[in-house]
């Protein structure tokens, strides 16, 4: 296939903050940046791309793409995001749901998940 | 890094016809599916998963978040996602831009982008 998903571009209002918080958040390097993008990119090259993408946007409602970030213990990576600055988002959780409801500090939402698959 | 870029979840009015798209795009494979939510995944496990969310959601403005795809020959590959239903995206381009603006039938833009880096 000569077509891959390369990046997951997301937009925010302050590219160099959002750098700080992806990269600790994912352990990502940067791979390229400038004033208005930056790429991200796993030093093991093994998952996709994030980039960061200027843009003064006002958010809207809830993303219409959000990332699902899976995890190996969930309830670890909520206290080290929250310690990055990333927040819980109020949510109507049905029962058994395998996920928590964050945002950056953008209002961007994700979601962190209890590794539903085994990596490899 | 206990923390991965599991998958990029897309919020879509026809989880199956995005099902349809989306695989046909990506070469991608349904790992799971019901009827409001259904994870693709790189039969190759290399790249991170797309997901599909039922959203009845309008939506507002341009996404915060896309996805850019990179392409080793990206003229070939927006042809053959239009001949799949995807559409260019009216856009001013600057010149010497790398992408070109499409969105899939929900109205959910992404990028496909002359390939910016080497795989592996």
């Amino acid at each position: 296939m000569g077509l891959y998903v390369g990046s997951t571009v997301i937009n925010t209002a302050d590219v160099e903050r959002a750098i700080a918080f992806w990269t600790a958040a994912l352990g990502y390097i940067v791979r390229s940046s400038d004033a208005t993008f930056a790429v991200l990119t796993d030093p093991a090259r093994r998952w996709s791309n994030v980039s960061l993408q200027l843009s003064e946007e006002p958010k809207r409602g809830l993303n219409r793409l959000h990332l699902d970030l899976y995890a190996t213990d969930r309830e670890a990576e909520v206290a080290r995001l929250e310690a990055l600055g990333a927040t819980r988002v109020p949510w109507e959780y049905k029962e058994g749901h395998d996920h928590i409801v964050m945002a950056d500090f953008d209002g961007n939402e994700f979601c962190v998940i209890q590794s539903p698959y085994t990596q490899g």
